[in-house]
């Protein structure tokens, strides 16, 4: 084993920073033995440098993140501070200066990658960054080395575990959507301001990752078409019951049937029970892969939290030490399929559409021949009446959403539909 | 893109090695992408040349395995023929002729992996080998690399996708082990002679490998603990559910508490249906992992056929040309720990113990000394009894399986337990 230690430097010491140096430290034997070298923790940029960090020494802890990532002499860059800048600027420029990069930063990948991928190749650097995408679950791996014999068709995953805890407690206690988040917030599932995760901007940055690698392309958070979870209700929750399916935000990236392009979404739909995504429960996440010869694969775990994301940078850690020793690099972007991505209009897929009308004979006729209309094929309708009032549940067989959401349109006009409850799609079948 | 192409040969050609030919001919675009360089099947050697093989340059098989690895111009060598002899001989002249080699044969690394790991290292070879267990799932290459800054404490699967149909149906439509295992056998679930799976050996070499990787030691197959599920009865699973359990045959690894050891086992048991691993259906495969900072791990997916053992093949394949192209190796072997591996009396684990009974008083006074003598602690006792005979079921608290069985043991002793129905492992609480 070579004495000489790899020199490591870490942009950022919260949750996950600090739960890296540590495990840095307390299990540098084996750190050292896997990779064939020890590493060695030779400074840490902070914003607050009085703040004080046990386990960490403070000569180690310095304000100035581009003096350290410009000296020169640093093996790997660790970058755990997330947003666009400076973490973009930082990155690059360890990069010309010699270091490798392990990051979790998925804003900035989702909306940079391409760049930063790039910036990797001409200096002859390792960009890798598994805690990226949910957290400790292998998955950027798995997709990037192990499929990479393989042609995957279809990403499906619960890549936001706030929203997952969310929808879960609404589903188990027949709780509303603000107060499952009061619940989610108290426990620390949320933020005190949750837009990123409600509104479904953290799952979508992942889709973006998640689509550019499994179908070896290019896709960026613009590209994917986002919806939250904050107009899910109760009564969404109890229809899905009815169907035998729950809710869950799903993050999904497909290949266009015809192979020429792709597309990436991101909002709340309705499973079977029996999917095994429908199992994943509180803030676990899980993400199913669908690939031609290996056929349909989960990967389960913990998607968030300082040790789990603390536990997929130090995995990628070792693999680039490993490379730096071998004075090679790992698998750069692989991005040679150039697919375009297709707006949402033109994703296939299911409405469950929940009506209020008029309770008079007729309305079923009236809303059948909208569908009609517009080419939407109808799977199941249910009636309820009471009171001179109805509402009227309309399950669809696969359409573009274009079609779909034309309908509703449609529907809305009619004078005997009073309102349209909900609609959500309904996936995983 | 370099033009010359990397050469490969292939040993075996039946269900795997055939879909491994094919995919290689249909995605070499794709392939040629991914590696940064075309590759081409030079040779494939057969037992059966008379056969005729679609989609296989007939001037491509030969019967000379020896003579196609000796070759000398061989990038990677792809060995699907399974089996101690004559693979490990064919390896080694592979890796002394220059070439990588990517394996599915579980049995030969699980009986000899720490011989060919030097082998491959002497000569600054890869030796890959993600389909020898769990087909298609990616699980080598995450412990080996996702998880490698991470302590893996324990692992718990369900690699053997026969005995997993046959549990399975044996659960779902309460029959028999016989009639599950007919059915198995009508569906190609199960080989004539079953005897690999159902007696769990297959499921132990798993065991041997995953371990190893798992806690950076050796652990051969004679050191795996192995009970198969031909005594399991339609009376087990019936017991297992009205604990709220289900029974799985489980492949469990495990770092001691002290750190200082690993255990390693294949047995039946019964699991919590709240458990991720009871909802494995049919012939799936599915490895939970705990590691210390990462938490629990799931990966789920089809354990073994055609399609998915060729996927992973191939996506080892696509990483040794990468790193050949690169002239690197990736990770080798990792067994510095060199932890010891305890016999099953050391094992910590819970019974669940059927007795028949003589329908007296003080019947489970007698049992319950016997478990205090043994120091062994009760969970909980269900009694039933009807026309002077009478069952008791008694689950015990953890402790060291030689405990346990010697607890079983001075039962069968007692004039009052006129047998022991059945003895069954918990576990996954």
């Amino acid at each position: 084993m070579r004495t000489r230690p790899l020199k490591v430097a870490l942009l950022g010491c919260g949750v996950v920073g600090s739960e890296v140096a540590r495990i840095m430290t307390t299990h540098a034997d084996d750190l050292a033995a896997r990779i064939g070298a020890p590493v060695e923790l030779v400074g840490v940029a902070v914003r607050r440098p009085s703040k004080v960090r046990e386990g960490i020494d403070p000569a180690l802890i310095t304000t100035d993140a581009t003096a350290l990532v410009q000296r020169g002499d640093i093996d790997v860059v660790v970058e755990v501070i997330g947003g666009i800048e400076p973490a973009r600027t930082l990155i690059t420029t360890a990069f010309e200066n010699g270091a490798s990069v392990v990051s979790a930063n998925k804003a900035l990948l989702a909306e940079d990658g391409a760049a930063l991928h790039a910036a990797a190749e001409k200096y002859g650097r390792d960009l890798y960054y598994e805690a990226a995408v949910a957290g400790a679950i292998p998955l950027v791996r798995p997709l990037r080395e192990s499929l990479a014999g393989d042609k995957v068709n279809r990403v499906l995953g619960i890549v936001n575990g706030t929203t997952n805890f969310i929808l879960d407690k609404m589903d188990t206690s027949g709780a509303g959507y603000s107060e499952a988040l009061d619940e989610a917030t108290a426990l620390g599932y949320a933020e005190a301001d949750p837009t990123a995760d409600v509104e479904g901007f953290d799952a979508a940055a992942k889709a973006a990752i998640l689509a550019g690698i499994a179908f070896h392309t290019r896709v960026k958070i613009g590209d994917v078409h986002r919806e939250g979870i904050t107009e899910v209700t109760a009564a969404d929750i109890a229809s899905a019951r009815r169907m035998g399916c729950t809710v869950k935000l799903l993050a999904i990236c497909e290949r266009a049937a015809d192979g020429r392009s792709v597309t990436a979404r991101v909002h709340p739909a309705m499973i079977p029970l029996s999917h095994p995504l429908a199992s994943v429960r509180e803030a676990y996440n899980a993400v199913f892969v669908e690939a031609e010869a290996a056929g349909q694969l989960m990967f389960y775990g913990p998607g968030a939290g300082g040790s789990p994301t603390a536990s997929a940078v130090l995995g990628d850690l070792v693999a680039v030490c490993r490379n730096k020793l071998g004075e090679a690099t790992g698998p750069g972007e692989s991005a040679y399929t150039r697919l375009p991505v297709s707006p949402m209009g033109e994703v296939v897929t299911r409405y469950h559409i929940s009506l209020d009308v008029a309770d008079k004979p007729g309305v079923l006729a009236q809303v059948a021949t909208v569908f009609a209309e517009q080419g939407v094929s109808i799977d199941t309708v249910r009636q309820q009446g009471k009171d001179g009032e109805a509402s009227l549940v309309v399950v669809t067989h696969r359409a573009p959403d274009a079609a779909l959401s034309g309908t509703v349109e449609a529907l809305r006009k009619l004078d005997t539909v009073r309102g349209v409850a909900s609609i959500m799609r309904v996936e995983g079948e």
